[in-house]
Parts: structure tokens; sequence; C-alpha cells
């Protein structure tokens, strides 16, 4: 068995790595020259890390991809012509994304990002700035995804007491599960949030229309994928201030270029995809990978094998 | 009965205000010129907003007032030499201000201020900054305070399952009382937040000698009153990075010059004393006072007389 790693890792997280892989033979890829990469991964069992799709169908030997992310996308075409597992981090950033759509929401409501700015301003306003804040508790959340991100931030904002609606596929008790009834519930929202994987439902489905519906004062939250909401629309709601601001981790193009309208919307927070980060992470990765591997070497199937037809 | 209103009020809260106060003459003191003011306070019954302390020994004939504030330490020294009833709003800014806590904390964690000063430079950096935010999950906090801010405060960590420790008045589980205790935890601390009123226990409880006792990771929060804290040792522990950060709600001076340092410390946020503000603060507050007037006018004692002795 060989593994082909194309994560990126520092030094001391090679050494985890290493030191966990004990006499099983590793290469990785940012130290070998650019060509010499496919070939590498082509001789390889196992690849630790998010390769281009387009390497799985080239005729390697890979029995096992252990993709460094939860979103596979671009995999779901390759994948039907290979053979190999491919396994995600499903779940692994539900708690750092609900933490950073928490901390983005709070902050529109307490007024961090204002603050912030009057900070670099060395600029006091103080009293003036009270009535402008506003309170979480008691608010009306629609949480759209019932996935790890979804019920993570449901589950912080319970102390809130937040009457929480979720858009899910599951029916249940505060569950909804038809975009017409979406409609419904959009006007009273003093918050939506948006924790959709990118399928073929989900692709459009905060359109310019439902964007209209919301409430002057509520809140646009995506921490899910870009694709997700008409960000022509939402753009044109918050410079025209007809919603109350927006908290986005993700965008249809990422890096946003610096003349992007995005930038300088009023009452935004961009947070620049970092929603699944923490300093532990990649560490984490890591470990993951090396039990994941033990089951692997004991011929069990890995865990997280992505379901291509759900797209999540 | 006359009524003396210091409070600011919009024309609208007015409008609530009079229209409760039915029948009874009231007088605001916004639309007196400045030499009647004192003379019309002198001559009514009740008043509602605070008013300068030294007022109240000048021979009136007061017999309620209720401030608009929680704190009401500057009328300690005269409210013994007066028979009105002083009243405050304990416990109305509890919620709000242990919501600006979190706002601050979760925005220092995620990066919010790091993405707020990035976005007005249109400047993504995005997976670079992922391994410099931290996870709120399984921290421990410590709460200096164990009034209504600190219990609030704890309620909203709960979903983060945070280890709590508080510090404050009453002995029980997961409370320690004593400043001795203080230095036995505060090392192990990642968050130290204090929501603690001055009294003449708390003034400097958080000297140069305890903040050095602090991690290097550790994020310093002060929702209560500025001189709690050593400001000037404070200060040079965030200049050198020798703690994580801060987010103050209060500081020795407010407003803070613009000379000040504390302006430009690292990772730190200044909230500018708006912790307790929402856009119903001051509806509610009129609401409270005419519901507490009721009590007033059927002879009982009004509610939230404040204890002069405990100074909280």
């Amino acid at each position: 068995m060989k593994i082909f790693c194309a994560i990126a890792l520092n030094e001391r997280q090679k050494a985890i790595l290493r030191n966990g892989l004990g006499a099983i033979p590793s290469v990785f890829a940012d130290e070998l020259k650019e060509q010499q990469r496919l070939p590498e991964f082509l001789r390889s069992d196992v690849c630790f890390g998010n390769v281009p799709p387009s390497w799985l169908v080239l005729g390697g030997h890979l029995k096992w991809l252990q993709l460094e992310s939860a979103g596979f996308g671009e995999y779901q075409n390759v994948a039907r012509n290979t053979s190999a597992w491919i396994t995600n981090l499903k779940g692994y950033f539900s708690g750092p994304v609900a933490e950073s759509a928490l901390a983005g929401i709070l902050a529109l409501y307490r007024g961090i990002n204002t603050l912030t700015d009057l900070q670099r301003e060395r600029k006091w306003v103080g009293g003036a700035l009270r009535p402008h804040l506003r309170r979480l508790e008691n608010s009306s959340v629609l949480i759209l995804g019932g996935g790890g991100i979804g019920q993570h931030l449901k589950k912080l904002l319970e102390p809130f007491e937040a009457e929480v609606t979720v858009f899910g596929r599951q029916p249940q008790p505060g569950v909804i599960t038809k975009p017409s009834e979406l409609d419904e519930v959009l006007p009273a929202m003093d918050i939506v949030a948006s924790c959709l994987p990118e399928t073929n439902e989900t692709i459009g489905l905060i359109n310019a229309r439902r964007l209209r519906l919301l409430a002057p004062h509520a809140v646009f939250v995506n921490v899910g994928r870009g694709s997700v909401v008409d960000e022509p629309a939402l753009i044109a709601l918050l410079q025209e201030q007809k919603i109350g601001g927006c908290v986005l981790d993700v965008t249809a193009r990422e890096p946003l270029p610096p003349d992007h309208p995005l930038w300088s919307c009023p009452n935004t927070i961009l947070t620049q995809h970092t929603g699944g980060g923490f300093a532990e992470e990649i560490d984490g990765k890591v470990y993951f990978f090396l039990e994941n591997l033990e089951r692997f070497k004991k011929g069990k199937e890995p865990l997280n094998v992505v379901e291509l037809e759900k797209g999540y």
C-alpha cells in the first residue's frame, strides 16, 4: 500500500501523519515536482486530500480517496467512473461554521462591525448607537437545511429562546419541507440562515421573489453554498436597505474581486469562507484520516463514503 | 402629585408617558430653561430619570426617584440624607449586556473584527485566517459576578458546553467566593468576563498581579464597571500580546479620548458602553416606570428600591 498526500500540511503535521502511518510508504504532493505528482498519484492506493477530479478517471489504481472537505460537488461526475471509495469530512465543520454564523448574527445585532469601524477612527459614539442595537432573544429564525450545521446553529440559539423553523428533508414538528411553505414563513422571520449544500434542489432556492418576501429588518445569513441565493438580487436589497443586513461566509465568486459590490454593501459581514476554520482544524483532519485508515487496513469500508445521488 | 421627567425621551415616547400618566401633571426637563429645572424638581413628588445627585439634598419634597439606570453608585452618599425611595432598573440590562458580551467574545474567536477591517480594504484573505480562529465550544470561562448579567451570560454559554466558574457572593457548586480562590483558577481560564458592579470590594479586584496570571491566549471581558480592572496593566499586556485579547464595554474614562491607547490595542473590541442598549430600551423604561407608578399611587413600596449598603 502506498499513500498520496495532497493536503497541505506543515512539518509538525507531516510528522504526526508519518508517525501514524508507520511503515506505510507515503509521498507528499508539495514535496514533488509538478510533473511527478500525477504519476505518483496513479501509483497510489490511497489519497488524502483534494486532488483535481479529472485525476480519478485516468486509470490509476486508487482504492480510496479521503477528501479534506465536507463538500464534494466537483467530484460528482467523475466519481461515477471510478471504483474507489470517496469519503468526506461530513460533520467536521458543523460546529465552527455554526459558531461563525452566530458570531456574525450577534455582531450585526449588537453593532460589533460598526464599533470596529469606529475604533479604527478612534471615534466614540456610545449612547447614540444604543437605539440601533437589537436583541436576539425571542427572535424568529428560519434555518435552511436540517444537516449538521443547521442542527448545531439551532442548538446555539436555544438559550436565546428564539422561535426556530427548519427547512429540511425530514418532516417533523418545527420542520417545513416544501419550497411553497417557505413563501408562507419568510415574511415573519427576523433571521433566515442558509446552511444548505449545493444540489439541484437548492441552487437558486432563495431567488429574487423569495428575497423580496423578507421583512425590512430581516437578516440573511449564508454559511452553506453561494449558489443557493440570487446574489445580484440580494445585493440590490442590501444597497437599497430593504432588508436589515446579511452575513455571508460563501459567495458565488470566491475570492471576491476587489471591485465586487458586496464589499461595500451596508450592514454586511463577509467572513470569507473561514466559517469552518479553527486552530486545530488541520491536525484534526490528520487524526481523522489516520483513524479511517485503520478501518481501511482491516478491509472495512471507511467512514463517510459520500452519497453521490444526494450530493451532500 | 407632580412628576419631574429627567429622562431624555422623543415625542413618541413622551406621548406614551403622558398617556400613561393621565391627569397627573408632569414636566420634562428638556422642555424647561436650565434655570427652571432645579426649582421644578424641588416642587415635584416623583422624579423619573437620573438628576444630579446633589439635587436630592436641597430640601425638596421628593418621595420617589426612579432611576433610568441599573447603576446608582453616584447616589450612594446623598441617598443617606433623603427620605425618598430610590429605585433603579436592576436586571433590565442583563439580557442585552450578556448578548453584547457573547457577541464580543465570538467576534474575537471567529475573527469578525479582523474580517471587518479587511472588508474596508476590500481584501480577501480567506483560508489563511482559518488557523487563527478559535472554537468557543468546551472553553473554560470565569464569570466575575453572580448577578443578572453573569447569570444570563452563563445561560447563553450552555450550548457551547463551556466549563463555567462563577465568582460570586452565594457559595454553591461552581461558585467561588474568595479573592484568593481567583488566583487559583485564573491561569486555567480561556475567558474571564467581569460583570461586577463598582463596590469597595470590586474596585481593583483584577489588579496587575492577577492579570499576569492569565494564560497567553486568554480573553478578558469587562461589561461591569471599568474600575474593577487595573487598566494600564491590561493595556500593557494587550500591547505586548501576552494575553489573547479583550472585549471592553466599560473603561475607566468614558468617552475614551481620541489619543487613548486602548483604541489601538491588538485583539481588542471596544463596545463603548452600548452593551445595555436595544431598540426598545427607552420605551421599556417608560413602561417600567408607569407600572411602578401604579404601585406608588396605591401607597405600596415601588419595585427595585436600591440597597445602599451593598451598592448594587
